[in-house]
């Protein structure tokens, strides 16, 4: 029974894969408190001016800029102060030439005034008078109308996924509700005669069903929106059966089947039968991961996993993951976090290929130090006692300790 | 107006809070598909051995070893194959000298088996023979039951912050409800007069509510449920009743007030009139976030925080975070997403001060680059146009471009 994979790089896969892929999710409107995680529709442009009036960055006075030329510890300049402008509102003081107005951070510029000194470099003089030691240029210490942000100037690209300092710039220029993406439906299958649900007690030879509910916490975590769609039995029709209506009700389709190649096979033959242009790979120079499937059907992904746990994780990271967000409306996915570490221990590999291994990680002499869990991809215990997954290139026979590794953290 | 803070660095703020901190959330059984993100309760051990039976992990043939022994390409040995082992069942097969039993990856191993020869290392030698071209030693190619995870061995300490796999190891052994820590609560009062709801229209001086915003988003990915508590005027009796409300129905409570020494020094007499020990810092050697206040009062922590929302967001993550968690029955919290980039720019520091700047990521050469994003710390849109906060530690004089810089991603 031999294998005919014709390999490709995890990177021409996913090429290959994004030619076919375009937002297939519609809009929604939602209150901007909600947003945090969704991805933005269309541009966001900003309805005012930010900040709408000129602030003070700084504890201190108000002053005209033009009386404090020539000021200094030695030759101070005489300032009368005329008043102190009140949080919150803009009162109707005036700076005149020689005089100054008490400001606090944040506080709005009394009308005159062109920038404001520093409480550190004043000294009180008198009852309503006080010193300043040092010149200030106009504009200093102020922010002025719209320096944050201007009105109509650009304040999101559609496709941004919100942050939460994104959600506060929305509330501070008014932006009460928000367009985003709906959630991409994720169907997840899972294929295999010998898989029962967590609830059931296995008979001998059957094993609890562990991809689904990997899987569906990978989708939450990618904006997506799971829809465990339960076990089939390893049976082409019934297979395909449940492929067809996954499409018709989910943005994509990922199928977790069994890795061995009776399976693997019946699994590519299904997906291949559903539609146009089917699949674009079947085979990829990765490990774990190198039966995975790659197709699309009518514009949706479809993916055939391989069943392993630690597979399933490493390919729906390279390829689910960033397919979530180009459908979810998101081109360019958030960036995925990484950490560099240093190895503790030799990992071995093969040029040509790209290998994944789970590592431990503790911080140690101000530095990552990541310490491989060797052992079988089906081992859920490797993932467990993992925090992340290291990468050994495509250019590199293996990695020795003490060299630097990029480990994609969980 | 002088200011009196004696400043500590970060690590040491963290530190004296740390002391005061414990466990103050109860207990709650959710159902395990749930569970995602949530903190678990207690040490989970193992119901059952993992495999419960002895498992293939390649497709082959599953073998007596010491039948293969001496074999080679030049001189194989022959093996009579019995039948084949159904996936999700052990058939009463029986490997006898001299047998196989053909059998898929992931099936059960046959009866009197030890070893299983990939499909690779074989060849059909008429109707129901094989030739085996290698030595297989015992265990070769299987795993025997348990050796994923042995009844009643620890899966998880308590505190450890469940991510997909540790959904995926508790369905593959059964365990579907898990007692979980509840999600501490966190009030966020927004202290200042110039500070108006989203939804208002501003007056001249006011502005509107950033910190509420951001900051719910920042407790929500930390874990925390936001309680967001609306803003309160700068006085005083006003602050001290929010605040102890806030303490009766919270476990965290966050101010984020004005950033003038005068309401500063209004927030800090609020925090320290509200119980013991209260506060522990006032004052850290950072840079944004320098006036930031830490407290705890009847074991709750109490944070003040800087109005702009750059110190706002540096603050929390340094803090608050690690507060959240750790309330919430999370000692050690999972590993922030550190990236390291190489520095487009210059960025100046003072010894002695940890500082924060917004930096934009991009993929260059291979490696981020992180270009800083300068200006005042109460931009909102620096944070918009930044994807993380690069770090220039306590004992630099600033960092030079082309340095490498550690970034902390949004």
């Amino acid at each position: 029974m031999p294998e005919f994979l014709s390999l490709v790089t995890p990177e021409e896969a996913l090429r290959r894969l994004n030619t076919h892929l375009r937002t297939l999710v519609g809009v929604e409107l939602v209150p901007v408190v909600d947003a945090l995680g969704r991805t933005i529709a269309g541009e966001v442009r900003s309805p005012e001016d930010l900040p709408a009036f000129a602030r003070s960055t700084m504890d201190g006075y108000a002053v005209r800029a033009s009386d404090t030329y020539g000021a200094s510890e030695g030759l101070p300049a005489y300032l009368h102060v005329v008043g102190e402008m009140p949080m919150g509102k803009r009162a109707s003081l005036t700076v005149r030439k020689g005089e100054a107005v008490k400001v606090h951070t944040g506080g709005a510029l009394a009308d005159g005034a062109d920038a404001v000194v520093m409480v550190e470099n004043t000294q009180p003089a008198g009852a309503d008078t006080i010193e300043v030691s040092r010149p200030l240029a106009p504009g200093e210490n102020i922010l002025n109308v719209g320096d944050d942000i201007k009105q109509g100037n650009l304040l999101f690209a559609s496709g941004r996924v919100l942050g939460p300092q994104d959600i506060g710039a929305m509330t501070a220029l008014g932006i009460t509700r928000a367009s985003v993406f709906a959630r991409p439906r994720v169907a997840i299958i899972s294929a295999g005669d010998e898989v029962i649900p967590p609830e059931a007690t296995p008979l001998p030879g059957q094993v609890r069903d562990i991809n689904t509910y990997t899987l569906s916490g990978l989708v939450r975590q990618a904006g997506g929106e799971p829809m465990p769609r339960g076990i089939i039995r390893d049976d082409a029709a019934a297979l395909e059966a449940a492929a067809r209506q996954a499409l018709a009700e989910a943005e994509v389709v990922v199928i977790s089947s069994g890795s061995s190649v009776s399976t693997r096979d019946m699994t590519a033959g299904v997906i291949s039968s559903l539609g146009q242009p089917g699949v674009l790979v079947h085979g990829v120079s990765l490990r774990p991961g190198k039966p995975t499937i790659l197709a699309v059907v009518d514009a949706k992904p479809v993916f055939g996993l391989p069943g392993n746990p630690v597979s399933a994780m490493v390919v729906f990271d390279l390829f689910v993951r960033p397919t979530i967000y180009r459908v979810g409306g998101c081109p360019q996915p958030p960036l995925r976090p990484v950490v560099t570490a240093r190895l503790a221990r030799n990992i071995a590999s093969t040029t040509g290929r790209e290998d994944y291994v789970p590592v431990a990680l503790e911080v140690k002499d101000g530095e990552y130090l990541a310490t491989p869990i060797f052992g079988e991809s089906n081992l859920i215990t490797r993932l467990v006692r993992a925090d992340g997954l290291a990468k050994i290139p495509l250019d590199k026979h293996g990695l020795t300790a003490g060299e630097m590794v990029s480990v994609r953290l969980f």
